[in-house]
């Protein structure tokens, strides 16, 4: 990798759908959950760039290729009465890796935060993924007294019906 | 608490604004973080009322007085390919608990969840909190595997001065 090589970040586009598809299905392959995966162009196009937002996305390009991805939403704090940004996924590929891609992503987020007055940057890293080596590095904590909870499929399901009076 | 109290669950509206700063505060007093608590009404009706909305609430009343919210936004999974339901924040008085209005909110919550094809219903919580043996009998699971992290305050803005040419 030059370390000539030009770097840019920009917002990601409709025509970006299919290489965000790519990216995270190479994502999940790498965090062994691929069989998990089952977002299509399609979600990609109704919640990034529909009616109704549920995420936003930047796409890297190392030489003018897409080399990396980071898609993010926007959580909320209520003891700080403020949004966060909360990344969900941040991707460079590995034949672009170590040319300063990633950290370029990252930089562009904590300034998307900082223009939208987020106060915390936020994400979540498997245990084992040695990037929490690369997140220590840019400054971000381990916010160890909090367990992430989650309920899905026929619980969930069996929770809404519960109590369906009210 | 009487067996046959009226429980009632509603969107939170304007009016509810000072009731919700209230219970935030009550509710990080019980965590032992009210020095960390910053919210105003003011940012209550511009990020839950406002033309930006960064979040929503259900307010919980018990024979027509308010003794509970619950205040959730909107994540996002790229394994799914859909939006989930985030709870940031659910909260029973003291006074009111035993009478199924926590029950009652988290059963609405599911419900909004299914309703917006959400997939999952996700929330954290600190780990000495006795509400985490509430939760596992409601169906969630410790999502054990994933560390939050954090960035903010001069962190943040030293990695958004990292890199700012991209």
């Amino acid at each position: 990798m030059s370390a000539n090589a030009s770097i840019a970040v920009r917002p990601a586009t409709p025509g970006d759908a299919g290489t965000i598809v790519r990216m995270v299905r190479d994502l999940a392959r790498f965090e062994d959950m691929l069989d998990q995966v089952r977002i299509t162009e399609e979600d990609v196009l109704r919640d990034g760039f529909g009616a109704t937002p549920r995420f936003e996305a930047l796409i890297a390009e190392l030489d003018g290729a897409p080399v990396g991805f980071a898609l993010f939403f926007h959580s909320y704090s209520t003891f700080e009465g403020r949004a966060g940004l909360y990344l969900e996924d941040v991707y460079v590929a590995p034949a672009a890796r170590g040319a300063g891609v990633g950290k370029a992503l990252m930089a562009r987020l904590a300034r998307i935060a900082l223009a939208r007055e987020c106060p915390r940057f936020e994400l979540s890293v498997l245990h084992w993924n040695p990037a929490r080596e690369v997140y220590h590095r840019l400054g971000f904590d381990h916010a160890s007294d909090w367990l992430p909870y989650r309920l899905q499929g026929a619980g969930l399901k069996a929770l809404a019906d519960l109590d369906p009076d009210r």
